[in-house]
């Protein structure tokens, strides 16, 4: 196998043409292998693979530089770059992550996840080659579903205006996660129908030099193409159509679906995890908005490139103008949001927390700062969710629920949930963000009434002595069974509270508490730094109760198990009860 | 006088084309006088003044919606829709803000101070407008200075996805608040050169109906062009050049000096207040990073847009390549610090408190995740900074010092600044923000010999008992005066500590605190949730020590007095004293 033969992109360098064919027929082979059976990006990587060989032939990484946007576009860089096993080895699969990492690889200059960013890290790279009067290229590779966040555009921007050596590939597959949206993807339509000759390019307009390749899977072509480029001393764009999923007729029919995913069968192109019918949050939500749309046209749920939060493609379609994708743009979701909310209409923000962070200030400063009823749907905010170290969703309150005018809440189960989304929807007083659960689906069965326009009162789900233990949305189930074990194993009956606001205190009960409890606890799930428990420990500072918050470490957690996260972080029941007990 | 007649837009409806030619000329006359007295946005205001004019008697505000960008520029627009008074009489020119603002006229539809929010917010009225089945127009106005924003490039992307009625105006005045930079502004140069003919247009590449106006001046011409695509069925871009601070030639002649600024003569367009030459912490920055950038050519200063942070013109034309202004784009700036890190140059993004939270994404995701050492120079972050509800300095800490791997300093004094700032420029390790004082520069004289790659080491002091007073940043100097006053007045000796790292716990000197302590007492310039003094409360939270946090309120305080806020917050030396009192 020629494959495992490349241990450095220099064995690439003297092989023939025909050589290199094999490595794209063996590594795509491996590609499929490895994704059939341990899940990945699919399309993405399958449409690059000609691209990387070429780029590394032609190149020399890691003096060039190359910086893949999103980077989950890696993985035959990562074959081609001393980590071939990773793909041709099972027992290796986990050997390295998902994106490029710095930790794996000299060829890998940064720990990437969210979009957009590599045109300015490649703006960067660039300049202090040139501070440092070095000589090199800097290669970026974005894809064009990347190109629709704003930052990408100042990046386009700066390396016009530094003028020196910086190669940007776009690589368009006419697609992003789902399809794309916005002027510029009629645009990059037009240079694929015109090959690249039509009048008002987006590039050009910006400055760049501009070249189109229409058959960005010939692997021929790219080389001459890069060849071409290789030390220019200007800024040019590579303007080449791939198409995604390319070589599995799967995924090149099915491109929203193959665009990542679990396991799948090589032969019939299904995945092989059958899809639960057991109602979810997610799933609740879907059939509650859609309830919701269906009864109130100014019903309306922005998302920013990302519509499988809530919605399948057939939901999308059917709920029409009421579900509005705005590609990768979180900011833009949010502001627009802002926008929506003033003018009349009940807008929801679905996302990721990841991504929310992408829009911190136009929460701030376009909703918040506005007072404006706008919802967003915080999903994925837990130690259960993602655990790649760029995509992590714990710091979700730290960096919301100190932003003034925002009420922050964390629901326990579904009709806590629903009840604050439906009172969210038809307020019109105040910005809000709901963490939706990410647990099993609890349900009560009883219906929720409480008035959630009465901020921040929490209620008290037990009534008890001695420790008074706050278990904040996910977490609420563990201060229950912190709560049994007290009581169980030793006779202690603690009060149990449901805070359901994070952002902001319920004093009047905070105060309460100092009459019979000697101890609070805080139980949250995401980072403690700047969390909940945090203010209700300063709050409670100079009175006469003792407080033990709850919540993992500041640090990028990187691929981690939950419970042993949980567990380092002291979060298990055991744990927990032996600390209390030592504290009363 | 005829603009004192102008009690709303209806009132321009019906004026003559002479009538409103001499509201004009009112309407700058009043501004001139105003800005003259009371500073404000010069450039900006006096080069639209007869597109405002022309606006308000075209359209039908507030049923067709402006929404200006920044709304720095929005003065013209406050004369016409009510509030002339604030302009023609100096008892009322602090009547309204100088930026839109709902409380005060629904002829305002956002309180906004950051740029490139507008076209997103439009997009989201719009599609309001169109889910509730309304007919109006909806006009975003954008200066190109705002263009560079991605957000705006976000706007504009979904304004053409969605089709409808969305009128865009771009006030061209080739100027941002310092010249612009990035290939757009070729495009723009280009498009005024050919007036508007030029190929490859930026925003016809978009999918923009595309209109040029050469003489934005001009009160006829404006009109027209108002006329034709007023209740367009699909959005239009209108590109109108105009003369940024037109009809004042010394604004005209120099028009980054008079973007904004104090009093001035209208005579001979100097100035009022005299320059200090006495040193600051901003000059002292100054003269530091010119001496540090003469000895090492890979140290480069990042600015986004507002270079005034630390170099004049002339110094940056001085320090030639090694200053990059990105134009407003604080994203890109922050992840171009992060490329520049990464390929061994030294970077230093200096940056106001209230822009860099736009860039809270890539602070985490692009520097810190990448533990890269670039260099953060906050400004301006302080209740004693920029008091506007849209400019507030007062969230940094935190929205910083919860994210992993950043190191946060707040230096007490020049020396321990300066330090600071050496330390961080050389270290290899760790991203750092550096909290700029804002207080008169406090030099001790002593050189600051500090280790401070031995993270959060605090320092103490004065050595006391009962109570330990943190004092952070520009706060130390508040608690040397509680110290002062316990010690003279209640023979009180506390314990100093200059906590020096605001992102991290010295817990080794907490632990030893609780021998011979009963009161912690943090003392922070910025707001409690989310702050330092909670994270110390959380650490203490099951010790033996009381703690009693210092920090403003969680709200948007708007054009407050800081001494009167301090006050509201209990942050009075007296107080503090007081309290401490009571608890020991």
């Amino acid at each position: 196998m020629l494959l495992e033969k490349v241990k450095s992109p220099k064995d690439l360098k003297e092989m023939s043409t025909e050589e290199l064919h094999s490595v794209v027929t063996e590594a795509r082979q491996a590609l499929l292998e490895k994704l059939s059976q341990h899940g990945g990006h699919n399309g993405p990587n399958l449409g690059i693979v000609e691209m990387t060989v070429a780029l590394h032939h032609v190149f020399d990484s890691p003096t060039d530089k190359f910086i893949f946007d999103v980077s989950h576009q890696s993985y035959i860089h990562k074959m081609l770059t001393g980590r071939a096993q990773a793909f041709t080895d099972s027992n290796h699969y986990d050997d390295v992550s998902g994106y490029t990492n710095p930790k794996e690889s000299d060829h890998d200059l940064f720990s990437v996840g969210h979009t957009s960013t590599s045109l300015s890290l490649a703006n960067g790279v660039a300049k202090a080659r040139d501070l440092k009067e070095e000589s090199y290229n800097v290669i970026a590779i974005i894809g064009d579903g990347s190109l629709s966040g704003g930052l990408a555009y100042e990046g386009l921007n700066n390396i016009v205006e530094q003028a020196t050596n910086t190669i940007v590939i776009v690589n368009d597959n006419d697609q992003s996660i789902a399809e794309n949206h916005g002027g510029l993807y009629t645009n990059l339509r037009n240079l694929r129908t015109s090959k690249g000759t039509v009048e008002d390019n987006f590039f050009k307009a910006l400055g760049f030099e501009y070249h189109y390749l229409d058959e960005g899977n010939d692997l021929n072509e790219l080389i001459a193409l890069f060849k071409e480029v290789k030390d220019t001393d200007h800024p040019v764009l590579l303007h080449i159509h791939t198409v995604k999923g390319y070589g599995f007729k799967f995924a090149e029919e099915d491109r929203e679906n193959f665009h990542a995913g679990g396991p799948f069968s090589l032969e019939t192109g299904e995945y092989l995890s059958t899809e639960s019918t057991t109602p979810t949050y997610d799933s609740v939500t879907t059939d509650y908005l859609i309830e919701k749309m269906a009864n109130d046209p100014k019903v309306v749920v922005v998302n920013a490139g990302t519509p499988i939060v809530v919605f399948s493609k057939e939901q999308r379609e059917s709920v029409g103008k009421q579900f509005v994708d705005v590609g990768i743009a979180e900011e833009h979701a949010m502001t627009m949001t802002a926008g929506l909310a003033k003018n009349g209409a009940k807008p929801i923000w679905a996302v990721f927390s990841t991504f929310m962070q992408r829009s911190y200030d136009q929460i701030s400063h376009d909703l918040a700062l506005n007072s404006l009823p706008g919802t967003i749907l915080v999903f994925s905010a837990s130690v259960n969710g993602i655990n790649d170290e760029s995509h992590l969703g714990i710091f979700d309150i730290p960096f919301l629920s100190h932003i003034p005018n925002l009420v922050y809440l964390a629901p326990t189960n579904k009709e806590e949930y629903l009840a604050m989304l439906d009172w969210s929807i038809e307020q019109t007083d105040h910005p809000v963000a709901i963490r939706v659960p990410v647990n099993e689906l609890n349900e009560t069965g009883v219906a929720d009434t409480t008035d959630y326009s009465q901020l921040y009162k929490n209620e008290i789900t037990q009534n008890g002595t001695q420790v008074a233990l706050f278990g904040v949305g996910n977490f609420y189930e563990l201060a229950l069974q912190v709560a049994e074990k007290l009581e169980a194993d030793h006779q202690v009956k603690a009060t149990i509270i449901n805070p359901k606001f994070i952002s902001g205190l319920d004093k009047e009960l905070l105060d309460s508490l100092e009459e019979n409890h000697q101890l609070v606890v805080t139980l949250e799930d995401g980072i403690l730094d700047g969390g909940y428990g945090q203010t209700v420990a300063s709050y409670l500072g100079d009175k006469d109760l003792k407080v033990i918050n709850y919540g993992v470490d500041k640090r990028f957690h990187d691929r981690y198990n939950p419970a042993d996260l949980l567990e380092q972080s002291g979060i298990t029941t055991d744990n927990i009860v032996q600390r209390i007990l030592s504290n009363i």
